[in-house]
């Protein structure tokens, strides 16, 4: 116990497979960056003319949200207070009370609350039968709505199969239509390489604590020039007594976001971050190798696409260890037991049905580890194994 | 060096008097909770139905953010992303397109974001001759304004002088004409008792990073029952094609806000941040004793109200230490060097005219020091001391 709170050990002494964790747990870097960057403001200590927070030099603010902008290949970014805040920031610019912006039928609720948070009116386009976004379904979705949607805004990969979109092609059919395009990077930026440019879109928005190894709150909202005029605009009102103004402060950031901790962290994680998302390919070796393994327990089904293309991954197990819940007396949480036992922790407390796991970040010994603990509960349950 | 980050030892190796950092300074109790609950999501392990940040029992979130509505005495709390996002939440939800918003000509840019970047107009009050805001003042300028405004927005001890206002009978005037008041109490809540009903105040909005020993960003939003329908109204839409709501999520918090560390150590905090504001007559003693000693050096002069209700505090060195400056050949710097030689930081750098101090949390011991310290460089530069 620390005081009132719980201990927190799931890293350290458990495999964790929660689906919105795995992208989010500090790199040593980070961990050490934070024992002395832990007070309020910490980052300010060298906040000299113009008083904001990308112009600080030390620690090197500046330049990193210049790398940050090149990391994804966009031509300006900003510190943001999570992805949702991007989210927010893109809506409160470019979006008037009633304006119309598409997003996926699979799209996480953040995103449609910024769009109605901002006035506007988010509306689905429908994803195809193996949950999947096309970009003729786009298209034709645009086609529907009048007046002309303002935004499209669609996941690079979803938060509920993991599946990876065809962004590039559906950017092509949004500027076909003349609509501007927002990524929301959340799965991806941090993980897998983002290249912006290729794919298209006038906005990327990414997420600090999901899938770039930092503390929440923190997310980077990277755009193109264009659009960077609008979205960072500076403060434009007077005071009408003192006729103050306030220079450079972008109102829609509301000046400065992220004064300390998260902010570090990202800063700190950074260079493994742009290291790891080279070794993608590596990760996917892992998820494609246990969704195999777990196949071969008869009955389970993977519901996200396959091959797999990300390590965020839906499973069906109730025709396996779903049954085995209907005559156990702990019901579903059997199998949260059995997980625990051996040490896997992130599962959905008392999921045997349709549930989520993320492999992202473990090494091939866990994942081996995991799959056969799997088999190893099957086969006590008496689930047959190919 | 933290790999290519500066190592931060402020409050280890110096006497820190930055006035914006002194409430920010974690507690011991909140570094330790910091290194166990760094990773994103940490706080999220425990998050079952109705999956919202202030409903998770393990760490008890839920009874924490009670814990602060009844520790500034108002009926509804949530944790917000720092102090300006909690202006956002009030602005976004009380304002329309041109609305006026009546400020303190001492307010804080930050405030005034929140009111531009919601399509709000901020106006200005006029403080006094001693940089007070009084009722008067305020009532005139409802007057003045057509048509009325729609909210009051005052700092309960500005950022400028660390000035503390009559908010309860500035509150009775705002009620008087209808018109709701926020109290922004960067500077006091987690500092100084707090009542937001003795106040008489609809909204409070406090700083984690500022005042209550946390991270940046996190703050906290009060308010009544009333406003709380409004501002923390949940999700109205609903999806065109999948039909799906987003149950109680609340709209202007677009979800749930601080998801990790910053939250972690606001609650590891918040027991000595309770015991600490009790001690508040305490701190006043040292900045008052502070005060004394520094108007020895003869010329020095304090353009905060005296004696000092807050420890916050804006002094004219100009005649003493400013001479100086004039003709030294580091010219504002030399008393940068000096304070520095003498393990003294948190003054801007290069400053000898007029500058800010905060001695929040200082012990006695380091606030005799300081002012020795100040004594000896006077003395240094044939500087008479009284």
């Amino acid at each position: 116990m620390l005081g009132n709170l719980p201990l927190r050990d799931r890293e350290e002494d458990y495999i964790n497979i929660q689906p919105i964790q795995r992208g989010g747990v500090l790199t040593p870097e980070a961990r050490k960056a934070l024992i002395v960057y832990g007070d309020g403001y910490s980052v300010c200590d060298y906040c000299l003319k113009p008083f904001r927070l990308d112009y600080i030099k030390k620690p090197d603010i500046q330049s990193f949200v210049r790398e940050l902008a090149e990391f994804l290949n966009m031509e300006e970014a900003r510190i943001v207070r999570g992805a949702r805040n991007g989210f927010q920031v893109v809506m409160n610019s470019i979006l008037k009370k009633g304006d119309i912006v598409l997003v996926s039928s699979l799209a996480h609720y953040s995103l449609c609350l910024a769009v109605e948070a901002s006035g506007g009116v988010w509306k689905e386009i429908p994803v195809n039968k193996n949950n999947i976004l096309t970009p003729d379904a786009v298209a034709e979705k645009i086609e529907e709505c009048k007046p002309k949607p303002k935004l499209v805004a669609v996941h690079h990969v979803d938060y509920q199969f993991g599946n990876l979109h065809p962004i590039e092609e559906i950017a092509k059919v949004c500027h076909d239509y003349d609509i501007p395009i927002l990524l929301n990077g959340a799965y991806t930026v941090g993980i897998m390489p983002v290249d912006g440019k290729k794919l298209g879109v006038d906005f990327i928005v990414g997420s600090g604590h999901k899938s770039m190894a930092a503390p929440s709150p923190v997310g980077v909202l990277a755009t193109t020039q264009e659009y960077a005029k609008l979205l960072f605009r500076s403060s434009q009102r007077k005071g009408d007594l003192t006729g103050r103004t306030f220079g450079i402060k972008e109102v829609e950031l509301l000046g400065c976001t992220v004064m300390g901790a998260p902010l570090i962290c990202l800063m700190a994680s950074f260079p493994s971050v742009k290291e790891r998302v080279k070794h993608w390919d590596e990760e996917l070796k892992k998820i494609n190798f246990f969704v195999k393994e777990f196949l071969k327990i008869k009955g389970n089904k993977v519901l996200s696409e396959l091959p797999r293309k990300h390590t965020l991954t839906k499973v069906d197990t109730s025709e396996t260890f779903g049954k085995v819940a209907e005559k156990h007396k702990r019901r579903g949480y059997f199998f949260t037991d059995e997980l625990k036992k051996r040490k896997i922790v992130g599962l959905f407390p008392g999921s045997t049905r349709s549930w989520k796991l993320n492999t992202y970040g473990l090494t091939w010994k866990q994942v081996e580890y995991l799959v056969n603990a799997l088999k190893e509960i099957a086969k006590k349950y008496n689930i047959p194994i190919r």
